[in-house]
């Protein structure tokens, strides 16, 4: 795959940046840490070599060409998606294995996801799709019917969804997996891929108990599911699925082929609350928000980045307090403003015109706010931009 | 001012949906009813007007030129924004009068303030913003400095923030705010224009007693300082501010002379829950997000909308059930679903490929997600794509 060029159609404000310090980046904006995610990259990229698993990192995170370029590099199998609007966009920049992890429905869409995957198969890529409905897949199979599939024979691979513990999409496990699974396969155009077996919920578990119990039932469910499938005659080629809150556990089930863990590599306060299991890497924060102080009063001080610039869905962000600043509490000040306290008496808040950094609650909606991710080296108190980041899924929500 | 054109660098998805039916959107997406939104225009603007109060709607929540033209065709004095971007990105799509209510304090930024005073001003407009300290009113004064105000003299108008019980930004009311009205009225590039006076707090509090006895008090607040103000000797020419959930109250306060209200144009789950003041008139809810099912089992169904094309800050969205479709609830299902419950027993769910229309819960955060606008005319079961409305400032952070 060839490495898309950093920053097409990037605001001229942003782009502009490269090469300068970091004291010149307007804000709010969203800064990534190069030096502490292409740690993040490896060990998570050594962790699947070790362990023999096929990594498809998560791209509804980053929703960028290049960073899926950099997580192939590494060597991933390709990068997972949610939505339709998001495989096209990054196809557009370059990504030729894609999969739409998610459930697709609208007959106008699906006709999408048979161009994307022609044209895919065309750059000797890939599309795959997970589904969980007989009515699902009887749309996507209008979709294909009559489009030459090459020669792959096939031009979709399918997976079937099962519910492992999330409780949103997926057939319960079982049965109802397996007539799924023969329908995909009566159909020419499409390849029964295997099983996507997500378990949401257990990623935010906080105890390394908690979620080691949530992803051992999900085994349990995945292990009952494919016997059946099996017995049925039909060979289940992958289990996809894991989060950067518990691949350690689903690769140590060995049930489990794929990781799609996605946050690994900018690293959120929402997963660095997780206890840590000692059987996967550590990551370090390598998302942030420069923000700065434009109020400043005797209790408190205010600044520029409120939940426009970064999503609270999974908490408000923390404060990243650098070397000689006093330690902080963010607490929410609406679409536009953080207010900010002393977390500890004694300390001296900060001025007007200070830089705040601060940590997302949640990387990926926080993501999707911006046009453009400010790659620094050299770290946040000096660093220098070294390139833009376009996120070119922004906003792609269909 | 000129109408800007709706739909300039639009995705062509959107703009090619002109004239087509409501099924014809993509999903999930944004959908203004025209018909409620025209209603609630009217009704702001007739209040105003019968109560002879100036008018400056907070465009941070549409982020759209169009729809600043149409409020202030209207009657509206000019919009309100938080942002400088905001205030470039409205100002190229055409709207002339802005006011940055909020603070500015980065040096490079003042400077494109100032360069955007001179541009308004060269088109007949005016530029205000808020201030709340001595060193943000240096900076901007610096920016200002050396650069021509023409026939109007002064370049800015300046508003002294007080804090009536936002805890935010804004200095105590008194003596605090006098000083910042003398510091401003001795620098030859600004004007003192008057008192930034919102209480953002009592916008949602849901009694009309609470919110009535919130306003009581800020309104003795900004008398007070504006007495301290004018015993300094100095005329104060305005007090602006005031909500959507609470604007009536400014107004019979006396007090004040220009409402901020933003949100009644769409009007959002979260004031929809105020217990109604009927000193002020009703708006309609005219922002929906069309989405649609996309799984379904025995306990609940998903549609594809989640935090990522609705803001969940303020609550999560309601579900708008159509004439024969049964009462819902909605469950956060994640960055990209939304799970749906019947509300009642005895319903029947939703299937695979219906329709599901939310009301979000809080407007301003949720158009930030999304480019586009689609206008429909003749209700949401039927009617048809009138026009695309560009959200210009979608993502104008700095």
């Amino acid at each position: 795959m060839k490495t898309p060029p950093d920053s097409h159609a990037m605001p001229a404000t942003l782009a502009s940046l490269t090469g300068q310090g970091v004291e010149a980046i307007d804000t709010p904006a969203l800064v990534i840490d190069l030096d502490a995610m292409e740690r993040n990259l490896a060990r998570m990229a050594a962790f699947a070599r070790t362990h023999g698993m096929r990594l498809r990192p998560h791209a509804k995170m980053h929703k960028s060409a290049a960073l899926a370029a950099l997580q192939m590099q590494a060597g991933a199998v390709g990068v997972c998606v949610q939505k339709t609007s998001e495989a096209e966009a990054l196809a557009t920049a370059g990504v030729t294995d894609l999969y739409i992890s998610n459930e697709v429905i609208d007959p106008a869409k699906l006709q999408r996801v048979a161009t994307l995957a022609q044209r895919l198969q065309a750059a000797g890529g890939r599309l795959a799709i997970a589904v969980d409905s007989l009515e699902g897949i009887a749309r996507l199979a209008a979709a294909v019917e009559g489009r030459a599939a090459g020669a792959a024979q096939t031009l979709v691979d399918v997976f079937v969804e099962i519910d492992v513990g999330q409780g949103r999409c997926g057939v319960p496990p079982g049965e109802a997996a397996v007539v799924l699974a023969q329908a995909i396969a009566a159909h020419d155009g499409l390849r029964f891929a295997g099983l996507q077996a997500y378990h949401g919920r257990a990623q935010h578990q906080r105890g390394v108990d908690e979620r080691r119990h949530a992803i051992a039932l999900a085994a349990q469910a995945v292990q009952r599911t494919r016997a059946l499938i099996e017995a049925a005659g039909l060979p289940l080629p992958l289990v996809t699925g894991a989060g950067t809150g518990t691949f350690a556990l689903e690769t140590a089930s060995g049930v489990w082929g794929e990781l799609q863990a996605g946050s690994y590599l900018f690293m959120d306060a929402d997963y660095a609350a997780n206890v840590h299991d000692p059987a996967q890497p550590a990551f370090e924060h390598a998302l942030f928000i420069k923000s700065q102080v434009i109020s400043a009063g005797a209790t408190h001080a205010v600044c520029d980045a409120g939940h426009k610039s970064h999503a609270i869905d999974s908490g408000l962000p923390r404060v990243h307090a650098l070397p000689g600043q006093g330690a902080m509490t963010f607490a929410n000040g609406g679409d536009e403003h953080g207010i900010l306290h002393l977390a500890e008496a004694g300390g001296e808040l900060p001025k007007i015109g200070d830089t705040v950094w601060l940590i997302p609650g949640h990387c990926d909606p926080t993501v999707n706010l911006h046009d453009g991710l400010i790659g620094v080296r050299g770290g946040l108190a000096q660093g220098t931009v070294e390139r833009i980041i376009r996120v070119d899924a922004r906003g792609a929500l269909t």
